[in-house]
C-alpha cells in the first residue's frame, strides 16, 4: 500500500493510494477520459498510454485488455477503466473523439411552424397580465397581497392565486415602485381553471410585442435539443443542441445506470445532464437576440417562465435525480412515468427559478415521454389508418395504432446503429461512412463519407447500408456467415474471427484498417431482428397484419438518413412501399413544443400516455420466436419481404 | 478620518474608522448590547462606559445624552447608539438586565384541555396511514408513484396527491426496505377534500400510539410561546418560552422595523426570531422525551410535521421574511395579512423539512393573527351577549361583538405598561414592584416585589397601581400633575422635572432612587387614554354604550396580573363589576393550539380575520376626541366610572 503520483501530460498530477483506477484518478485531476460503456471495459473508448518509470504501463496494472490490439498493449496501451493504480505513472490520454456542434437537430428556426390557430389567450397555460390597482389610503388598508389577488380576479376571473414566499417578499417593493402600475406573469392550472400561481411580477406595464419565454427540450440518450419559444406569438425564437454530457459515463442508458449506481455516480449524471440543458438554454437566449431582456441586470435565462421536458424515462429520472436502479433490473419499473410539475430551481435548470417545469408522461420503463410526444407531434393517435411509429435511436421504441387504439414495446436493440457495439463504429459525425456500395462480382466496395473526408468508421446508416450490400452480394449469406469462398482479399480472418475489410489503412483517417467483423454482423442482425420481432408481436397482438400497416412514421435523427430500400433489404424496416414512410426528424421535441404552446396538446400526450398498451418483450413467449425467426436476412419468412425476394433475384441474374 | 481600536473589556476589540457607532463596533466584536428603542437614543437601555486614553468618555463623540443623568454623563456614560468613535477608547458594558427563563407562558401541559370530542381522522388536516401495496412484476409494471398513489386512493378516496421533489426520490428506496407496507403523512387540504400532499414516508406499519407531531406557535414582540402536540391525541406533550431574541433590536415593533430598515436588519431580525423558536422547538422536543422517535438518527425536530404561527402582523412579516416597512408608515398596509401555506423548510424552522406551516390570518397592520385566534379561543366570535376582548400587550389591540359582528382598532398605547419608555420601568421579573399602597395621609409608599427581592423597579402592573394610589390619594391631580404643596419629601424636582420617589436608594437593588416622573405620568395616561378611547370609538361606531357590555375578555400575560380595580381607577379599564372580567391568559398560542388540531378552528380564524371590521384610528376624528377626553384620570366624563367617583369619595372622607 502507499500513495502514488500519477501525472496527466499537460493537464498536472494526483497523488492516490495503491488501487485507485485510473478513470478515478483522472476525475480528481479534472481530466475528462470518455467511458461509453460506463466503465465495464466493454468498449475500449478510454484507452490511454501509460509510461511508469522507464517501463510501458509501468505503475498500472491491467485488469483486461479487450478491444486493445496486440500492438496496443505492447506499446503500453491501458484502458484506464480497468487500470489499477501501484506506482507511479504518466498518463497520457488521447485525443477524444470530437463532439461536433453541427448537430442535425440544430435546424433553422425557419423550419417550425407554429400551429395554426394558435390563440395564446386560449391555450396557452402561461399568462402575462398588465394590471392597475387602486392605492392603499386610509379608508381602504388592503393588505398588498389581497390588493394583486383582487385586481387579479376583476382582470382574469382567477379566483384562487398562490404565490411563493420569494415572491411574496418582493410584492410590495414591486407595487410601489410600479406606482401600482404591474405586469404580472400567472401559470394558470389546467385542471382547476380559477386557479393559478403568480410566477413574476415586474414594475409597470411592460408592451404586448415583448416575447414571453418557454423552452422545449428533448432529452435524448445521445444528443439534447432545446428549443426557445414565445409563449405569445407561438414563434421559435432560436434552437440548440449538442451531445449529452452523459455520454462520457455510458453510451447507452444501461451503462448509465450501472454508472450511477457506482460511487457519487448519480449526482454525477444529474448534474452533466443539468449542464448540458443550461448551456443550451444560454446559448438559445443568446442566439435569440436581446430585445424581450426587460429591466434587471439579470442573466437573460431567468426570464425564461415554463419549459416542457421530454426524455426517455432514464433521462428523466437522471434529470430529476431519482433512482432508476429499477428500471435495469427485473420487473423493469420506473419510480414516476408522469412526474409532477416542478419549479426550475427544485430541478436546477437556469431559467426563472418559480418558472413551471412540466415533465411530460412516459408509458413504462423504455416507453419514455420522448415516445408519447413522438406519437402525439407525428399525428398517429389521431390518424384514421392503422400506423406504425418507431424511433430507433439509442434504443428501439415501437408504437403501432390509429386514433382507436395504440400499443407499443420497446425491442433492446443496443446502439449498434448508432455505432457503438461495432468495432468501427461511430456516430454520424465528419468521417462516417454514411453509404456503402459493394460490386457483386469482385466484392470490393466503394462509399460515401460524411464531409468527404478520409474515412474515420461507419455510422448507422452506412452499418445498414454495408450489411444490405454484403448479402444482396452475398459476401454473407441470409445468416449473416461470411462467404470464406469468394475470390477477394477483403475477407480474412482477424483478431477476432472471419472479418470484411472496408477500407484498407492507407485510405483512412486512422492508417488502420475499417472492417466489419463477424461479431459486428451478429451484432447488427440481432439488433435488426430485436426491432423487427417488436413489430411483428406488436401487430400480432392486436391481430391486425404487418403488411396491413398504412403508414410508417418514423422519429429520430437516425430515420433521417436511413435508405428505406436498405432498411427493407435486411429485414429491419416491413416490406412496404418508399411512399408508405415519413421521416419525421426529432418528433420527440416537436411534440415537447406542442405541449409547451398548448394545453390542449399537454392533455393529449397524457392522454397517449394513458391510451397506450405497453407490452413488456421479456415477459413475451412470442416475442422470442418472433426474434428468431428474423435473425436471418430478410427473415425467415421470405414472404413478408416480396421486394427483397424481387430484388435478390435480379442480382443472381447479374451474377 | 482613520482607524481607531475600540476594546470591550473582556471580551476583545474591533478597529472601526471614524464615525462608526458604538453599536455597530460592538455587532463587529461579537459584543451584544441591547437596543429596545431601536437604535433612536430614546430608552436609554444601551449606556456604556467609555474611556479614551486618560480621559472619560474620550475617543468618542456624543451625539446626544437622552436618559443619562448628570452624573452618568460626568462619569464617562454615553448612549451607544448616540456614540461615534473619534479615537481609540475602552468600553465598559454594564451587566444588561437578565431575562429569566421563567416565564408565564411556560405552564405545564396539564392545564391545557384537549377539546372535547377530538376526533383526528374528522378534525386534523394531517394523516397518517399505514399501506400494503401489491409488490410489481412482469405483468403489472404500474410505476411506484402511481402504485403509491393507487393505494392511497383506495384506501382515503384522495384523487389528487401531491409530492415534492425530495420526497420522490425516495420511494422507490422506502417501499423495496419495507418490502411495500410502509406508513404515509399526509396532509389533506381543507379546502379541496380530495387533495393531498404526501409529507413523509417510512418503511413499515407505525403503531397507532405513536404520536404525530405538531407545534403551536405564538410569537409575541415580547416573549416566543412553543406548545409540542400529538396531533392524533390532541395532547399538549410539552410547553416552553422564551424572550424574543429580537428584543435587542428593539422593545417595541415600531422600533423594529425602523431597525429593519437598516443595513442588514431585516435579515438579522428573520434570524433572530427563527433563533427563538428553534431553540424553542428542540426544547419541547426533549422535554417530550423520545418514544416516538421512530427509526432513523435524525434530530427529534425532524418529525415534527405540521406548525399553526400567531403573533402580531408585523412579528409575521420578519418570520418570513416580508419587508415590513409599509406597516409603519401611512396608510398602515401590510404585505400580507394571510400568507400561504409554506413549508418549514421554506421559513427556515427546524422541523421536518416538509412540514405544513400555517400562519394564521390577521386582519391588518396592527390587528394580527395573534387577535384573530385569541378571538376564537376566548369565545368572542360565538359569544351571545355584547362583549369586549382586549390584548393589552406591547400593543394594544380591542375587538367588541359577538357572534353577529365584530369590530376591532389597535390603540398605539406604547410599550409603558410593559415597563418600557418609563424610567424605572421594567418587564415583570424578579425585582419589579408589582403592586403599591399609598398612605393617604403620608403619601408613603408600601409595595410588593416579584421574587420577595429589593426592588429594581416597576412593572406594568406595579405602575398601574402606583398610578391609581396616587391619583386616589390625592398625590397626583386628575390631570396627573404631582401634588408639590403635600408635606412628604417624596415629591420633588428631579433633573426632568417634578417626581415621586417610590424607593429610596437604601432601599433598592442598584442603590438608586426609584422614581415615577412627571414624564412617566404623562406616559402612562396617555397609554391608558389611547385603550380607553379604542373601546370608546369602537363601541360609537356600531351605537353600543360602553356600559352595555356584558364580559370584558382580557388575553395576553398581561392581564393576569393586572388588579382589574385599579384598572378601572385609572380609566384604563371599563367600569364593570369584577365579576364581568376574565382573564385567559396566552389567548394567542391557545387559538394557534385550536387550528393546529381542527381544520373548522382553522376555518374560524379565517372567517373571523374576514367579519371583523377594522377601525383605523388615525383616519378618525371620534378617536382625537374620546383620547383628549381620556387625558384625566379616570377619565372627562366622570359618569363613565361611577365606581371610581364612589372610591373618591370615600378616600375623601378618610382623610
Amino acid at each position: 500500500m502507499g500513495e502514488h503520483t500519477i501525472s496527466f501530460a499537460g493537464n498536472g498530477a494526483v497523488v492516490v493510494p495503491t488501487g485507485t483506477l485510473l478513470t478515478e484518478a483522472a476525475v480528481r485531476a479534472g481530466v475528462q477520459i470518455a467511458q461509453p460503456c460506463g466503465g465495464q471495459g466493454r468498449c475500449g473508448r478510454c484507452a490511454v498510454q501509460v509510461h511508469g518509470g522507464e517501463d510501458a504501463v509501468g505503475g498500472v496494472r491491467r485488469r483486461s485488455t479487450l478491444r486493445l490490439s496486440a500492438a496496443d498493449v505492447a506499446a503500453g496501451y491501458a484502458l484506464a477503466c480497468q487500470a489499477v493504480v501501484e506506482g507511479d505513472a504518466q498518463v497520457i490520454v488521447p485525443v477524444q473523439e470530437t463532439l461536433e456542434r453541427t448537430l442535425t437537430t440544430d435546424r433553422t428556426a425557419a423550419e417550425v411552424a407554429v400551429p395554426a390557430g394558435y390563440d395564446p389567450q386560449r391555450d396557452q397555460s402561461m399568462q402575462r397580465i398588465c394590471l392597475t390597482l387602486p392605492p392603499p389610503n386610509l379608508d381602504d388598508q388592503c393588505d398588498d397581497w389581497s390588493r394583486l389577488q383582487t385586481a387579479v380576479r376583476t382582470q382574469t376571473g382567477i379566483e384562487n392565486l398562490q404565490i411563493s414566499l420569494p415572491l411574496l417578499r418582493q410584492i410590495g417593493s414591486v407595487l410601489r415602485v410600479g406606482e401600482w402600475r404591474v405586469t404580472a406573469v400567472l401559470n394558470t392550472d389546467y385542471g382547476l381553471r380559477n386557479t393559478a400561481t403568480l410566477l413574476a411580477l415586474l414594475p409597470g406595464h411592460i408592451p404586448d410585442d415583448t416575447p414571453l419565454l418557454g423552452l422545449a427540450v428533448d432529452i435524448g440518450t445521445t444528443t439534447v435539443s432545446v428549443w426557445l419559444v414565445d409563449l405569445i406569438s407561438g414563434a421559435v425564437l432560436a434552437q440548440a443542441a449538442e451531445y449529452n454530457r452523459q455520454i462520457r459515463c455510458g453510451e447507452d442508458v444501461i451503462s448509465r445506470v450501472m454508472y450511477a449506481s457506482k460511487n457519487n455516480g448519480q449526482a454525477e449524471l444529474r448534474q452533466l445532464v443539468l449542464q448540458s440543458i443550461n448551456t443550451l438554454i444560454e446559448r438559445v437566449v443568446q442566439k435569440a437576440g436581446g430585445k424581450w431582456q426587460v429591466a434587471s441586470g439579470e442573466p437573460g435565462s431567468r426570464q425564461v417562465m415554463k419549459a416542457t421536458i421530454v426524455g426517455n424515462s432514464i433521462m428523466m429520472h437522471m434529470l430529476l435525480g431519482i433512482p432508476a436502479e429499477s428500471i435495469r433490473l427485473s420487473p423493469f419499473v420506473t419510480a414516476v412515468n408522469h412526474p409532477p410539475v416542478f419549479t426550475a430551481q427544485e430541478i436546477g435548470l437556469d431559467m426563472h427559478p418559480e418558472a413551471t417545469v412540466i415533465c411530460l408522461p412516459g408509458v413504462a420503463s423504455y416507453v419514455g415521454a420522448d415516445i408519447t410526444a413522438g406519437v402525439l407531434s407525428s399525428g398517429l393517435d389521431d390518424a384514421l389508418p392503422v400506423s406504425l411509429f418507431m424511433d430507433i435511436g439509442t434504443n428501439g421504441e415501437i408504437v403501432l395504432g390509429c386514433r382507436d387504439w395504440l400499443v407499443t414495446c420497446a425491442c433492446s436493440a443496443g446502439p449498434a446503429f448508432e455505432g457503438a457495439g461495432v468495432q468501427d463504429g461511430m456516430r454520424a459525425t465528419r468521417g462516417a461512412i454514411e453509404e456503402v456500395w459493394i460490386d457483386g462480382r469482385t466484392a470490393e466496395p466503394t462509399w460515401r463519407v460524411i464531409g468527404n473526408d478520409k474515412p474515420r468508421g461507419l455510422c448507422g446508416s452506412g452499418l445498414i447500408s454495408l450489411l444490405a450490400e454484403m448479402f444482396l452480394t452475398g459476401v454473407i449469406d441470409k445468416g449473416g456467415h461470411l462467404n470464406q469462398h469468394l475470390a477477394t482479399n477483403r475477407i480474412r480472418q482477424g483478431e477476432n474471427g472471419p472479418e470484411y475489410v472496408v477500407a484498407w489503412a492507407d485510405e483512412t483517417w486512422h492508417g488502420r484498417d475499417i472492417t466489419m467483423t463477424h461479431v459486428d454482423i451478429d451484432n447488427l442482425i440481432r439488433a435488426k431482428a430485436a426491432v423487427y420481432a417488436g413489430m411483428a408481436v406488436l401487430a400480432e397482438s392486436v391481430g391486425v397484419p404487418l403488411d396491413t400497416v398504412e403508414q410508417v412514421l418514423i422519429g429520430g435523427s437516425f430515420g433521417k438518413y436511413i435508405n428505406v430500400e436498405k432498411g427493407i433489404q435486411i429485414g429491419l424496416l416491413p416490406d412496404k412501399p418508399w411512399e408508405n414512410f415519413k421521416f419525421l426528424g426529432n418528433t420527440a421535441v416537436l411534440g415537447a413544443y406542442y405541449a409547451l404552446l398548448s394545453q390542449t396538446a399537454q392533455q393529449r400526450i397524457s392522454d397517449i400516455a394513458a391510451r397506450m398498451t405497453y407490452i413488456e418483450l421479456s415477459a413475451d413467449n412470442s416475442f422470442y420466436e418472433a426474434f428468431t425467426s428474423a435473425l436471418f436476412l430478410p427473415h425467415t419468412e421470405l414472404n413478408r419481404f416480396p421486394s427483397v425476394v424481387q430484388e435478390m433475384e435480379i442480382e443472381r441474374l447479374g451474377e
